[in-house]
């Protein structure tokens, strides 16, 4: 860490709003960078500009944390990708903490090195297998001296609590995310009762990333934070959700979803969509408040400019960007300049200009029958019980 | 031009398909370098990696052709800006043309030096006082040697002409484009009037840019087409549209649409989309084929990627995209894994997620009252009148 | 007719507003007396207390017109009906007089008889086999004295000048309406040169009924009334439209929407609807002004008290009916008495329910293939033109 | 009863399916003859033969329980309706009697005499005076000797209980509803308490009527079911939804909505919807199966036609109405012929044809502010609990 800059436990503790950075994935597949399907991050070692470019968008945007970009990164899931890549795990995951640090040092920004779900979970290798794959990425954390560390994009909470176990060897502060939404993981267990296990595992930071839309998220971390407290637990929370309406999906998220992942253009949030989900996360008692897929550095900065009060700060790039559509003012038609104000946005119940396409859709999965909007909470919880029973099932071969 | 390489005209000839490059103001507003509102390109000079890595993305989607990012960038409009800028008007355009030519020479692109319209002309000064605005950007663009050069962004074809003939001087390749859709320019002058009083001003390329999304563009430029062989004039043509559906908006295009500038995300074309509109463009005759606002990287992949057998090659960032989904092969989950054919992705119908939004929205515009589908067609007319009668009005003062 | 009652003409060349009468065959299918597909009206001799019922509920809303309910009531059509009947054409024409001139003496209202398209038309059979069909019917209506005659619900322009032809013979007013949009009629005579057609064969009142919405039907009345006055003829004007919204359609009208017959409840037209239709159709000069199929006696009763003060009269019905809600205000809940205005649902859009449906449909027909909204109105002309080539084939065989 | 005609709970009890009639207060408010707002049944009186002719239509469709046209037929709520009028309750409650015995006995129908909630009781009036008010219209009900009756729409479990207790006096079967979802009533007490305390307070039957969409009624009822079953007690199930989508309504159903009472047409139930709805109602163990508001003669036919097998009977007006759309094999356009299938109709997804509207909408009520679709579950909760405060505030002062 950069002398003089505030550790991540010493800002929350502070009662600080600590601003996250997007997701990379889905923003550098749209550049052209990440391979969607195997979603995989080699272009670290690969096209180190273009990731670093992104990660300086991020720092621009408001953010305070600079993920590593080594989401799928463990080598388990780098040998299943399908082709042969150019440069080892050990090389991604190097590459990618030289980016976030060279970028974080150009502004206030903590790097955080991040490990995810691996096959051989999901795979059903046993408990000592699993940690071994986390081990490998965390040598390389170590040795690059990350600030802190993130466990995030976890289905079922026992392998997060795995994840926490290794991360907690390094001494080093550790926050852990489940990509859960109300209902809680893969196998029903709550998100009250999710988040009480990583704290008990040794999590300081908890929350929910990706899956689900800001406010189906804010939701669930609302849920995990009064399990913590009716624990007699203590924790900080953050959120990092999809920048994605996601009313329509089912347990597993917008992967089920039949846009996912190339048509999920007119699901997008706007600016203004992110104030709101900014405001709410604050009030339910967030203080890391980041994104996830589909966040662009404007989805940031919109968050940033949201709690620019609370932070005492406005971000580098609002410097090209008028609170509120402010910057309409200079425009030449009167019309366009009438919507410089705050309420025109705040208003505004934006079109699809897709007259032939609904407005929601019925989401894929296991035996899941095609129905209607009033019978998706009864088809979720089928999704569950099926889901539940076939994870129990293949983990008992 | 690097040697070896073909020129513009070279090349459509030669019944080459060429491919252009994205809209770089939303983009670069997107990551947090241009300002919505006055839309000035002092980036070129202030974040020079920041266009460069975007620049470098349009060339691996398969872009023929880079533009330099002087949009916007005359001396009238930069200092109507509204806070003053650290750079000159000639810093601006000269940084723009380095970056274009650093990565046309990365790849088999050209450097094209761009104009568009000016305040000075809507303000009504004089042709002597227009056609000097122009002068002091080509001056630069003359200087740097640029490979040709795009008038494009007009509302009113006199200006266009009037830019046609400054550019023509310089004796490089000249394409213009209006920002206009079937119904013609401000004045209601229709596209195949417009596209022979271009080709007749020595426009060897005539098209259309911005303001309506591709299918509507693309018939636009048809019209053109019509117009200039029923003249028995010869031209290239060339659409560059938005990436954004607009059934719903009058004459002005997406600018009077109420989402417009920063609510426009559920009206984003997928990569889908796209196919369709480059093969509709392709078979309408156009060969130069390329985007405006909201065309992202991926958005040029998929034109190239759609025209990849009649160009012979495949863009360089197909290396990171299945074609139609291919890559979702590597999915974990069945159902997602059966996304990865071509009838999936043709036929998808996306969700908006929003369930409170219209389909359709009502433009605003000059008295244009609130009204129904069905009366839009109506409406486009009143307006186009009104906006007639009233810029002649501006124009005798 | 009753004595004191002023005839049609009377009432029309005075400048008064003729309320017509609603769609019959829709209303009753619905009820359980008509069946969908042949359409045919035997219910005048089978279930007479329901067709008089039906009657008085129009004549209650405001009506000033009973129509026979002789729609499809030709002898060509009844044998073609597909399962024998119990009574003749004569007998159901004969009845279904005597049902509309009860109910026309309980109340300020005229009958009319009516005939319609026949099968021979479509069949190919000469000038004279057409003609001697509608003699069939028309001698039931001297028979039976109505007070004038409609020619209606006819899709080419030729068979419509035929029935005039005929009925002129009666001496009696008559007036002609075809089931066309602003495209004109199935060989493309567009509506104005249709009009002139009629009113020079002695139509004195031309217009258009059925299968397309409101708004399309008053814009096909005003080119009417356009080309009428363009050839220096008179004539009063009329129009009895659907009851359904139908932007999508092509120049079929609302056949060919996917909905036709059994799903079309999405698009019922509110009360409000049908103020805002009867203002136009008043604005643009049309004085007899009523419904077709969807029209149930609320919508008729909404014409009415739209046209209440220049009738000079609120209709009967309205005496269970306040004004723009004004019954609301008894309502117990203080958020529904909010909405005994007329602002409220002048501006209500209302919400369908459906989220996964689209708000547009894609037409069928003649090859037409699956587009986009903006392909529409290239689609109508291509089908306009199968139509007008399939249909000239036939004829020449 | 007519001699040799099976009671209710012979039928019942013999595990017949009853098919229930359909709702006369929204069907004879677009006829002309109630009045929105007061929503009171003195036509039965008035316009005796209006009322006659839709019993008529409901038998025909296959109804075997003919209501008394006496919702909102109290003393209480008459007085309050307004404007005086020309028949006293007791007046307006034998009419009712006698039309409906009229009717039955032209088929196999029997007569239900109904009360509903009161005015008294929402004006905190005590059991006694509550009573009193049921006791007076029950007096009729006696004398005019039907054949079993009915307490529907009851928002408060209390005040039906009160009702039961009353007509169980009578000796006669009797039939209880709730106008709820499955939240329960208004002071939040589940479906399946409810239930239980109207079976023990003697009803026979049980279920839920109006306010909701037919699939939420029917999972209400099964809720009431498990509740009985569960209690180990024993009872007959009914339900009588609303003929509208209503995925987006709160706590107190479609009356929140903003389309209530005026604009609810866009979310009119197809017949097809119809067919779902009378087999899941089956398939949940529900034998008395009708409907409310919005429910037309159709839409009880398509139920009867649905259950045609299991009731080994079709309804008399299936006549003029082939199964699935069949009578359009003989339409004369070979893609209307080819809608003359089970699929099509099963699987159509109708368009609204009004791009400008949204497919949902935010219900009214208390204290609830405009949200998203995602925060819906949310503020039923809240208004739910609202509701309840505020009843309790008022029933203790």
């Amino acid at each position: 860490m950069a002398p003089g800059k505030k550790g991540i436990l010493e800002r929350l503790n502070a009662g600080e709003v600590v601003i996250g950075d997007g997701g990379f994935v889905f923003a550098l597949e749209k550049r052209g960078y990440v391979k969607a399907g195997p979603w995989t991050p080699e272009a670290a070692a690969e096209y180190p500009e273009a990731v670093r470019q992104l990660h300086r968008e991020f720092l621009r945007a408001g953010a305070n944390v600079m993920q590593t970009f080594t989401f799928y990164a463990s080598d388990d899931k780098l040998e299943n990708r399908g082709n042969k890549l150019s440069f080892t795990g050990a090389q991604i995951n190097e590459a990618a903490c030289d980016l976030a640090r060279q970028v974080a040092n150009e502004g206030d920004a903590l790097v955080a090195g991040g490990v995810c779900q691996t096959p051989s979970y999901l795979s059903c290798k046993s408990e000592a297998d699993v940690k071994a794959i986390f081990k490998k990425q965390l040598d390389v954390f170590v040795k690059k001296n990350v600030d802190f560390l993130i466990a995030e994009y976890f289905e079922h909470v026992e392998e997060a609590v795995w994840a926490v176990e290794v991360l907690k060897e390094t001494g080093k502060p550790v926050a852990a995310c489940l990509c859960i939404g109300p209902e809680g993981d893969m196998h029903g267990v709550s998100p009250g009762e999710c988040a009480v296990r990583l704290v008990k595992a040794g999590a300081q930071i908890v929350g929910v990333n990706c899956h689900f839309d800001p406010m189906t998220c804010v939701k669930a971390v609302k849920m995990m934070k009064e399990g913590v407290e009716k624990a007699g637990l203590k924790a900080h929370y953050m959120v990092q959700p999809l920048a994605y309406h996601t009313p329509d999906c089912n347990c597993q998220g917008f992967i089920d979803l039949p846009e996912f992942p190339f048509g999920l253009e007119p699901r997008i949030l706007t600016r203004w969509d992110m104030h709101k989900y900014a405001r709410e996360a604050y009030n339910v008692g967030i203080r890391f408040i980041g994104g996830c897929c589909g966040f662009e550095p404007y989805h940031i900065r919109a968050v940033a400019e949201e709690l620019a009060a609370e932070r005492g700060i406005m971000p580098a790039g609002s410097e090209k960007h008028g609170m509120w559509g402010a910057g309409l003012e200079m425009h030449t038609k009167p019309w366009v300049r009438a919507r410089a104000r705050r309420d025109y946005w705040e208003n505004l119940k934006p079109a699809s200009g897709r007259p032939l396409c609904p407005s929601l859709a019925n989401p894929d999965g296991w035996g899941v029958t095609k129905g209607h909007a009033d019978l998706m909470q009864q088809k979720e919880a089928t999704s569950k019980d099926q889901l539940k029973q076939l994870f129990d099932r293949s983990k008992s071969h």
